[in-house]
């Protein structure tokens, strides 16, 4: 069989069973963001990965080795704030064409270390090849939550509210800008800095769980309506999206102006956006004065309401619904929408 | 200044420096052959990863997925061993060429999972992206070791014995009995074995520690030579290496009489061989009976004696003594024996 017939989530569910029962010490296994693992009495231990190849994830020709290697790290870290944790450390693995210079690296790790203090994640140990072709960088990421206090994917109930913090459109906007070489990059500066240097939600999620606590959790790495659908998938629901509430960064507005798709296919496809998405008991999140949530948990807003599995997962436009058709980024599918 | 000039432990001081201080919940950071966190009261946990790159690390044209996979977590196993600490999971993130079958990914799967299986290491979680090129996998291992009995690179003392486990040069006959098509593989099976499948010895370091506690440790990935040089110059030591009491591998000796290099340097330079290189304080090692070693140890054989930094690193062969010139494996720079 093709890959590209199975898909990437095909595929991780014909992993799985190859790998079979992890055995008790592991809580959360293949799936979700990132492993949980029992290892210290009263909390658990996430460890998660991410890898980025150049010609796939990153051009150098435009994407600055300083914002490689921020990302590297931050993408990871999006996966510990995505099931409630802190981070402790990580390790780098990096694939190095011979013809680098010593001055890449350094600037590669300027901006992993970077983003390492600025979450508290020292880089302690890794490895280092050589590449005989392009550029591979992967990083795995040590952090550890509370027993008890882990949010996963699958934890949604039929009539809680989803929500999202920050605003979406903007990662795509940026590589789009950075691709296409605009000349407005002025304009879309927050959309660039948002695909180059993308913010991990870790202090956001420690301030929401101040508040309230969600019953499930991810982070928008491929795609606001494909984290939808995990969601859905791993609680074993559906749920209605209001469309006009998603909120759409001003720049992909413009943006979209531009280029003359709809600013919704934006925030509902752009990937590597790493703002959370979540569900909460709607008594709970109405119980909850929200102007007690600080201000660096950014904006959060509600954007629909899970329903019954067989409901399906829908779209309300205006006065119109229907059934959920944006895609997220699949590496081993075309988007339709491309 | 060109990575080639600088060498990759130039490059990996330099990256020490990038990365600055790790913070107080580091043990041991970049630099050992895995980091070592505070996270477990009464335990640290250890991270380390590894990554091989096709054309590189492997050559799919004779070296088997199923082997590939047992070998990526193998080498991270085998750095756990070296920490004297024990597996908890691994993640693995691999970079496949779109080519690729479901069947390709499968094999490697079956090849991680069974090692996993046999060393009490799951997979549990991981990242799968596309590679525009050639294949490259990574993996991350989480393992635990009880605070204290963590071994280090650094603890060696003068007067203390230098040992090792198992018999060396057959990970490099095995490479070059396959890479040269030689139809004489049957006569080189273990080599060829140990270079595709390589035993971290995990048990080996457990039933080590029931018998007495090196001072120092390290699994030998770069070759023998290499990891001497690393021992001494993390200890802070010389050392005087008896040649003769180097244990060689029948099928190296073997090999050697068909290529005319001499056995010695397929045991001093082959990387790959995942034993072990310890350091004994000599009083404990001689009060201890040997044959308290679980079998399942395998052969410990002292090969030298840590001496002054100032004596250097000299080898005793016969009668005469000389200072080691055999090299390591390094990515960077051309082996000057090869």
């Amino acid at each position: 069989m093709r890959l590209s017939d199975s898909g990437e989530f095909g595929l991780i569910g014909r992993i799985r069973q190859i790998c079979g029962q992890p055995g008790e010490r592991v809580i959360a296994g293949i799936g979700d963001d990132g492993a949980l693992l029992s290892t210290k009495p009263g909390y658990a231990s996430i460890l998660t990965t991410d890898s980025m190849v150049e010609g796939v994830h990153f051009d150098l020709r435009y994407v600055p080795l300083r914002s490689l290697g921020w990302k590297l790290l931050a993408v990871s870290l999006s996966d510990v704030a995505s099931m409630g944790g802190t981070p402790v450390g990580c390790v780098v693995s990096i694939a190095i064409p011979e013809t680098w210079s010593m001055e890449n690296i350094e600037a590669l790790y300027e901006g992993i270390s970077r983003c390492g203090r600025d979450y508290g994640c020292p880089v302690v140990g890794g490895d280092i090849v050589k590449s005989p072709g392009l550029c591979y960088v992967s990083c795995a990421v040590l952090g550890e939550v509370p027993l008890g206090a882990e949010i996963r994917r699958s934890g949604a109930n039929e009539g809680d509210l989803l929500c999202v913090t920050g605003q979406f459109g903007g990662a795509r906007v940026g590589f789009e800008a950075l691709e296409s070489g605009s000349k407005d990059s002025d304009e879309f500066y927050e959309s660039i800095n948002r695909f180059l240097e993308p913010t991990p939600r870790l202090q956001e999620i420690q301030s929401i769980l101040h508040v309230f606590r969600p019953t499930s959790l991810i982070d928008v790495s491929d795609g606001l309506a494909s984290e939808i659908r995990h969601i859905c998938e791993e609680s074993n629901l559906g749920c209605l999206i209001h469309e006009d509430k998603i909120p759409i960064h001003p720049e992909a507005v413009k943006w979209a102006g531009m280029t003359g798709k709809a600013p919704i296919c934006y925030a509902m496809e752009s990937g590597e956006e790493y703002e959370l998405l979540f569900t909460v008991d709607s008594h709970e999140f109405v119980s909850q004065n929200m102007r007690d949530l600080p201000k660096r948990a950014g904006a959060v807003a509600v954007i629909g309401l899970m329903r019954k599995k067989e409901d399906g997962i829908q779209i309300q436009s205006g006065e119109s619904r229907f059934p959920m058709k944006y895609q997220g980024w699949d590496h081993f599918r075309r988007c339709p929408h491309d």
